[in-house]
């Protein structure tokens, strides 16, 4: 009987891929260089050889295996299955991804991208276990988003739905550009590396640059991360405290759109910068409630995802799953 | 066998209510005044005598109703049939309308607020036939959104969802204070009487100040409303022309972050402010563009609403059927 789900989660540096049972345990994963730059061939190949090595040193044999769930970046259709022209996968112009892995593995195979399958994960084995409606966030390098409506991601015309990272609160502020094009996207105001620019910002800016934090790091401002900043903040580093709690309002503001359009039984928040903890979260709960016009809102719980290390590979597993 | 859906529309001032069929056909409506400043019980039984009203002027027994529908201001929640408190029904909370409709009247009624009932509405007869994907918004005192998902409403955990007039695109621009406390609401920025104020605004500041409007109403500014800009606008003026154009740039904007979160088939834009026609559409279409990171986005139809006249009534009646 088939025991486990194969997640591999494809990013433009590695791939990550892993074996999950349906109770979400982790029986073996493997990490592979995805050799982009080297394109599209290359690192398909080195997909379905992280899939065969896989196989082999978790011991177990192709029927083992329930499903196949993939996670690429996007943009791609979860429906078709079909990878656009990711910037970061060198020559993936319209990849029928699904089709080519099942052909190859003859395996029930879906695709999806990473929020989404992420916020599958957290209702299937992590802090949003037990909801079926559900936004899902991950604020790291980006931030991305994952609509769950009735236990099913939500998925819209196209395949582009949930793409709440390019939503703009901020249309006419020039100092805040986005990658996409807008101005005032919230990736452009609180993803984490757009936190740590508006931090050192701050510090060359005089009274407020007395930070511990170049104290911290090795080559001092040029190495400041948000887990630099998030340190000195439990030190007590005020400038550190400021950057979080306005990152923290951003986020709250932002979450408070989300909630008049999609009132959702609850929000999970995930990525590396979701690791800050209370002093984050404090501010965008507080936030929120200021931001809305939904008048349960204070009662819909926003909370850290569970699931952390491997994250991707769980969410690829967790679309294979559902 | 039955044959009408009987749909009513409860405003402030007004109860609108008619008998459509499933054809769409609007056999009989009739107004009475909602007497809202006399209380609940006053205005709910306005309700009753509509319905009363309705049946005996349109010929129609009991039976010949196959459902009813209502339409209310919100706050409300469409799966409870509850209306909180709406300010403009005084003594109006927490009324279980659906239930007290029902047991009246012995007829399954639904309930639900005006724009997710208009969007129904131009599924089954309107703009949006055929399609079941669709983002709804009506444009005209206030800026009402409703999610169509599937072919029914999306209503969220709390029945609150689809409140997308009060997404903010400029958290911090103290200019813009929307009613609801926020700063930068779409409804803000692009209602019909704020596209007015500033107008009025523009005219008070010297050289764009020279616009036709104020010799076309009775007692010049005072008098202008969205429909004096409007004819302006066809009539050339500059300033009427550019002010209808920022509008269309600010709902645009706003449709481009709507368009990333949901991906619909299909925007149907209503209200009395879409009938300023092609000089609005064409700046909405070409910011949505602009500002949507959905490569499919430019695919996406934005049109007018169909129904003009009736459509709180034709709103609620499509309630009841689906």
């Amino acid at each position: 009987m088939a025991k486990y789900f194969l997640g591999i989660d494809i990013g433009g540096t590695k791939i990550a891929s892993g074996l999950v049972s349906a109770e979400g345990k982790l029986k073996k994963s493997i990490i592979l260089p995805t050799l982009a730059e080297r394109g599209k061939n290359v690192s398909l190949n080195q997909l379905f050889i992280s899939i065969d090595m896989l196989l082999k040193t978790g011991g177990v044999s192709k029927k083992d295996i329930k499903g196949i769930g993939v996670c690429a970046p996007g943009p791609l259709n979860p429906q078709k299955r079909i990878i656009y022209n990711p910037p970061n996968l060198q020559g993936w112009v319209k990849v029928p991804l699904g089709d080519l892995v099942e052909e190859r593995l003859k395996i029930k195979t879906k695709v999806e991208n990473d929020a989404n399958a992420a916020g599958v994960a957290e209702m299937l084995w992590g802090s949003a276990k037990g909801y079926k409606n559900i936004f899902y966030v991950t604020v790291s390098t980006g931030i991305g988003t994952g609509i769950i409506i009735d236990g099913k991601l939500y998925h819209g015309k196209n395949g582009m739905a949930g793409e709440g990272g390019h939503v703009t609160i901020s249309y006419n502020d020039e100092t805040v550009l986005c990658a996409c094009g807008s101005k005032g996207c919230i990736e452009a105001l609180a993803s984490g590396p757009n936190t740590v620019k508006r931090f050192l910002k701050n510090i060359s800016r005089g009274p407020e640059g007395e930070s511990l934090t170049v104290n911290m790091t090795k080559n001092g401002a040029a190495d400041i991360t948000m887990k630099t900043i998030a340190d000195a903040a439990k030190r007590g580093d005020s400038l550190a405290i400021k950057t979080i709690q306005e990152e923290g309002r951003f986020l709250g503001i932002w979450l408070g759109n989300m909630i008049n359009i999609l009132d959702p039984e609850i929000i999970v928040i995930g990525g590396g910068v979701s690791l800050i903890g209370n002093l984050l979260f404090k501010e965008i709960k507080d936030t929120v409630k200021k931001h809305t016009i939904n008048i349960f809102a204070s009662k819909t719980p926003i909370v850290a995802a569970k699931l952390k290390k491997n994250v991707g590979v769980f969410g690829a597993a967790a679309i294979a799953m559902i």
